[in-house]
């Protein structure tokens, strides 16, 4: 990457493998998914993770660098150092992130943690900066079993109170994760997770209420879920979802999309023909595209735009094997050194594994997007 | 990250998920190699990939700061600017490479390149910079079928007449990547494949001095191959493996190392208990650890470090999902905020994932390496 910034250059001019963002597709999705959230009534608090960067959270936040939900805490402090406000640190808090979490607390005008147990609000019984309760979610499993109190479990439900009561807490509300919705195999099955997460949720909601306790919040995510509004959301108050910005062939397949709305893809290089074995290499290794997804898609490891009859059947580091789903490979169709653009199957992998993205109007790049990585 | 840096802490103190390499065992890893070479009379020529890092390069080399080979153009860069030389970019070359080629064969008294194809020797037939002919690698498969020409194929043979007789390019030498030594399945099938690619690439050169055309180096590489000196290796000149500076589980069963020679794994904390699923989560995901490897290890995505029982059963970007092997879980011996340490499947992909090693002895953060990452 020691070349200076491409902003301004061609897609063809280039270092390959590279990230692209299509700057037209990514704000046609963060400005849809604001929308669907206005039009619903109910609080858009999209999380960082898919791509990590300030620009593309503007984009998301329609440019009021408020409301954000991050996987790390390297994330929250990214965001709290450009002027990102109200962090909900979305992660199970433990001990160790303490030092940190009271820094953040103490900088920023809202940040919240997550909980999940017992132990956790144990820790927020010492006490916050001054005049600085600790802000806190409890993350409620609904079908995802990840993290987060079972939702027909009382034991989620006394947590509520303890939280309610504890003088250095307030609680901000309830937090899910339906990302079960990505088992799903139809569209129908999706709309059944997000029925089943919210009637849930709502349950572990009114057993709440019944004990006294105000959930301020209420709040779901994923972006299978949340691409398809439905008038049950709206008897939530916010949505967390963030792969949208970006999507990738896993949304596509679950029909959260379509093709055309992926903003993200790889480019690539053919280096190589190999006629001897009917394939051809490109320069997009597992260092430049993620491994997942891989027999899930009849073309490999992504799908190559333009090009249905490509698979990307094996990769190495640095180096990706393509051969032709049938018949023999036309291979003065794809001189060496021509570019190929690969849609990723999971678009948050794909971006964790550069240190920028080009965005791009058509072919000139507009924008470079550096995304904080680490922990 | 932000925080400053880890050299004097304790592994105790670091933010998790972290890259752990083990100084000592690095440091025997690389002496052990190149006492391995210097006893069968070859030249080791280190590949980066693995770890990308300057201290790691010093290691490979014993100090002496030459003789490389490299993955990407970027690694070849960032060690020549770091006072490196005799580097090879052991890649198959196009002319999109050119500029960043000429640049580095001007800066270095050896920089090589590599080609596979007629059409990558027409790009060298341009002028090089004044007085620094093109120095050219043949890549040769010998059964990996990835990049090079297949050694039965006469044109490979051409090929190097081509490079002899060509006024701006110095035939190297012939240069063998044989990865199929990862597809054996016992350390005899190893010794089969170091047998097999020693005996087709001597062919291959007898074919070649038949024709009049001198190797001066005539090498192979892989990690399997070279950690198995045999007498049949001093028959060549040079050899370029790279993953023995780390080793991981799947060189451990590939019976290339012991588990204990394994100089890397990756520090994760326990974030929650599930008891209710037999369940904990630990803050390492798929940002963390490499999926590879899935299916080949019981335990999962990695191997656990003294506790044979856990399986790593799951991961989404931030938390894996971690179970027994069998029977209940005793929750009381994986406290929340307590830390495993994981050995990973593949150590090249790993710690391509991690900004910053640290470099332990003992419990204690000695040195800290930034790999160089991106093309």
């Amino acid at each position: 990457m020691g070349e200076g910034s491409n902003v301004g250059r061609q897609v063809c001019e280039l270092t390959t493998p590279a990230l692209l963002v299509d700057l037209a597709k990514v704000k046609a999705n963060c400005s849809n998914m604001l929308a669907n959230c206005e039009s619903m009534g109910v609080f858009l608090r999209p999380q960082t993770k898919t791509h990590k960067t300030i620009e593309c959270a503007l984009l998301q936040t329609g440019g009021r660098k408020c409301g954000l939900v991050t996987s790390t805490l390297e994330e929250a402090e990214f965001f709290a150092r450009h002027g990102f406000d109200d962090i909900l640190y979305g992660y199970p808090l433990i001990s160790h992130h303490m030092p940190r979490v009271t820094a953040l607390t103490k900088q920023l005008e809202k940040f919240h943690v997550m909980v999940d147990s017992r132990l956790a609000v144990e820790i927020l019984m010492n006490a916050p900066p001054p005049g600085k309760p600790w802000s806190v979610f409890l993350k409620v499993d609904c079908g995802n079993k990840r993290a987060g109190v079972w939702w027909e479990d009382e034991a989620g439900v006394d947590l509520t109170v303890l939280l309610q009561n504890s003088p250095n807490i307030i609680f901000a509300g309830v937090y899910v994760h339906c990302g079960n919705s990505y088992h799903a195999c139809t569209a129908n099955e999706v709309l059944q997770v997000q029925g089943e997460t919210v009637e849930r949720l709502l349950k572990f909601v009114d057993r709440v209420k019944e004990r006294g306790v105000t959930c301020s919040t209420v709040g779901i995510g994923s972006t299978p879920t949340c691409r398809r509004p439905t008038d049950r959301m709206k008897q939530l108050t916010e949505l967390h979802p963030g792969n949208y910005a970006f999507l990738d062939v896993q949304q596509w397949t679950l029909g959260s999309c379509d093709q055309e709305d992926i903003a993200c893809c790889v480019a690539t290089r053919i280096i190589g023909h190999y006629i001897h074995r009917n394939q051809m290499l490109i320069d997009c290794g597992f260092t430049g595209l993620t491994m997942q997804g891989y027999g899930k898609m009849a073309t490999g490891y992504g799908v190559f735009r333009g090009h249905p009859n490509l698979k990307l059947c094996k990769m190495t580091q640095e180096i990706g094997f393509v051969e032709p789903l049938e018949g023999k490979l036309d291979f003065n169709l794809y001189p060496i050194g021509s570019l190929l653009y690969i849609l990723p199957w999971h678009s948050c992998a794909t971006a964790a594994l550069y240190p920028v993205y080009n965005v791009v109007d058509g072919d000139t790049v507009v924008e470079e997007w550096r995304p904080t990585r680490g922990w």
